[in-house]
């Protein structure tokens, strides 16, 4: 039943000009075959101090679909500034480069490379916009998700997208919040795509359809006997649509039928959903779940949460779909590494901002644990390899006398290789996989790292060679300066 | 050249699932042919004194591709809750009902109309969910790219495909931003798509790729000696990257080539600005323009215009692509009207929170001018007609002794057919027209109401029958509640 997960749509012309531009004069430079090195990440200047992977899937897809049509070099063509040599160099383009990533699912720190890209500068520079659209977008939203379901031990359901900034980010925001928790949607085609538990129930207009809150309630439940959910609010939420659906729920279970529950849309939903716990327990439906929804965001679970709020499942729309506090991740992809004289060279960005300041090399991320618990990442060179019979100490990469040593630990590389010379060598898991990896993953990390507000600061350290090197190279850029 | 604006991807199953639970609920109790009105419009609540309609091409082209596929069926199938009645009566689902909207570029308000469905409730109810993700995106979108307009008298150049949720979200929003008067674009398919103007410079990268700026600069300006705009603050904009840039432009001029200008990218752009313009100026090069980017919004814009900065282009990324400050518009879809024993009765939803409270039935919007300026709007049903050979007074619907005459006026109705019968009966124009469109609708509001804080109020008042019709619905609906 299940249609294809690929979106077949060929983004190849989804990127910047001034990447086409660059590309072009890397080529008429001769430079165009230089490799190069970047990675894709973020700064958590949004205030984000970890986030979940996501989106991986379709930028293999992207990649994996990356061609020039007959009609695009046509368009570019007609804007005056390209020559024909490196039309037909694009009408053959095709990815011949590496790419690692961390899986999808993965809880991810600032600047640990999400991706990283090693290419033929004139491919990896192509693909810069697009691989960034689709992380950033996915990350964000998984993130969010995670984010909000750190905020309750409820279920979460999406269904924001009427909310969503377009299609893509409606389908695609439904797959990335599974990622990050949220595992049920409002979106039918989200859930065909991805194979995500779909859930519904009526609108306050089916309640007015009908002479009576009760009729209509009987009709919805004569029609689902087995997915029965009543939105209880359009009258009265306590005075009539509890009682109602009591009544319905009463009559659907002497029919053998097992009632889901009702939904709360409006009102205070700490004190609503208390009395109407209260009211369904004393009538014998103490297994019909309470949804509710209304604008929720993290601070309002936190502060339902705090008044005891009866709530098994919530709805939440606009805050989740758009990221509403924070509506962009700001991933970046910057050069790492690139060819010189025949050897990957490490290149660093030097920048005013210490933030801004990059990581060179080429690197892998190492998660360090202690009995089973992350303790700490360590940011190395591709080629270090960490000696578990002996202890590591790791230290701050500003405040080197901050230092720490482990003893008895363990640890795991968090990058796997997706692409080589062009070739996907990574079997894509589906969307159910990549949920069980990040709660597993998720589950790794204590809670105080989580929680969203006062959020203890989880160590991204650097190694020693990593950090001589980033020394080093800040030395030269300040002589050169 | 340019590829076919429309979007032929089938967006039928791009629904909540509860549209389709409440239709086949329809459907069973032989109500789905009743015809029912929807309204979709927004709030303001997220603080936009005014929107600019946007999305209207896109949710024509969804109502024309509407139809349900053998894979679609069996997916809704495989979900056990439909019976096959209702599937079949999917597999010939058409749009039969007409729909009339505001032209894309419209200036409209709170509570207004954007779009306005007719249809037997088993159509209308289907689409709601599509309509309201095309048109709030897009609407959204093209609204932020107002506010910003009206921040400055610099062009405004949209740049944030890399930060949009999602590819929809960079080649809809990079549309949507024309429309609200950003009018070019980095996103290299949506100039495709769209026409739009596509614009690109180089990065930092380019410039760190050769031995010196100097050379990366000619390099450039020798590949592309006619489209040469330079990024000049890789080193130091004042040292280094202005005078070499006139260094490269003084050669293109001798060579009868005209530069396009510079690009600032960090610092202070007021004070670089500034004195960068005079160091173009004083070497004979007053016709190069100034580019500046770096997180750019309204209130940075505001703040480097009241500091006299020199800049004639502005490039915008995060804060517009996902209109961050508010990253949803929050429209709605609500019921005004319903067939009731063969005749449309009036419809309102009644809520606590008067800003939810409704405005019932069909109607219409007409727009009021004084000397050619806009003056107030009108919301009448649809039956109503002016007579401009009489005096008009409006009335403020809450404060209702707060009135106006109008003596010497023209009006205008905003809204036009779009469909009759489920045939299209609006022919599209196209993206440049509806900008020109877009920037007479603007020039017919004084400033006041369009600056970005301290926002002056614009009337948006009832007719006298509409006022009336409200009034006696809101007395009932209490008389039974």
């Amino acid at each position: 039943m299940k249609i294809t997960q690929c979106d077949k749509r060929n983004l190849t012309m989804l990127t910047d000009l001034y990447q086409l531009t660059m590309i072009n004069g890397y080529y008429q430079c001769g430079l165009s075959d230089r490799i190069a090195v970047f990675d894709l990440f973020y700064r958590g200047n949004g205030g984000y101090s970890y986030a979940v992977a996501a989106g991986l899937e379709q930028a293999v897809e992207y990649i994996n679909n990356l061609h020039f049509s007959e009609e695009d070099l046509g368009y570019l063509r007609s804007l005056g500034i390209f020559p024909e040599n490196f039309l037909n160099k694009l009408r053959n383009f095709r990815f011949t480069g590496d790419i690692k990533a961390v899986p999808e699912g993965t809880v991810i720190f600032p600047y640990e490379p999400i991706l990283t890209v090693k290419a033929p500068i004139f491919e990896a520079q192509l693909i810069e916009t697009a691989l960034l659209t689709i992380i950033n977008h996915q990350t964000l939203i998984a993130t969010t998700a995670a984010r909000l379901c750190a905020c309750t031990n409820a279920q979460i359901l999406e269904f924001g997208l009427r909310r969503a900034q377009g299609a893509d980010a409606g389908v695609y925001g439904a797959r990335a919040a599974y990622i990050g928790g949220c595992r049920s949607t409002s979106n039918v085609l989200a859930g065909q795509m991805f194979d995500i538990a779909v859930k519904g129930t009526h609108s306050h207009s089916w309640v007015m359809t009908f002479p009576t809150e009760l009729e209509a309630f009987e009709k919805y439940a004569e029609i689902y006997p087995d997915v029965c959910l009543l939105l209880v609010d359009t009258y009265d939420t306590l005075k009539s649509g509890v009682p109602n659906a009591i009544k319905v729920f009463d009559k659907l279970k002497a029919a053998g039928h097992k009632p889901i529950g009702i939904r709360l849309d409006s009102g205070d939903l700490a004190y609503l959903s208390r009395e109407a716990r209260k009211m369904l327990d004393a009538a014998g439906h103490s297994d019909c779940l309470i949804f509710a929804s209304n604008d929720i965001d993290e601070n309002v679970l936190l502060a339902l949460n705090s008044q005891d709020a009866k709530i098994d499942v919530y709805g939440i729309g606009t805050k989740l779909i758009t990221s509403f506090s924070n509506a962009s991740l700001g991933g970046v992809y910057k050069l790492c590494a690139i060819e010189e004289n025949g050897a990957l060279t490490a290149k660093i960005k030097v920048s005013d901002s210490p933030e801004k300041t990059t990581n060179p090399g080429v690197k892998k991320i190492v998660r360090i644990y202690r009995k089973g618990m992350a303790a700490a990442d360590l940011m190395c060179l591709e080629e270090e390899q960490i000696d578990l019979s002996s202890p590591l100490t790791i230290f701050h990469p500003e405040q080197t006398y901050k230092r720490m040593t482990f003893t008895d630990y363990t640890v795991k590389e968090l990058m796997v290789p997706v692409f080589e010379k062009g070739r996907q060598v990574y079997k894509l898991p589906s969307l159910r996989e990549i949920g069980e990896y990040h709660d597993a993953a998720k589950a790794e990390f204590f809670p105080e790292y989580k929680r969203v507000v006062n959020t203890q600061y989880y160590k991204v350290d650097l190694s020693e060679r990593l950090w001589n090197l980033k020394t080093e190279l800040l030395r030269q850029a300040h002589d050169v300066g």
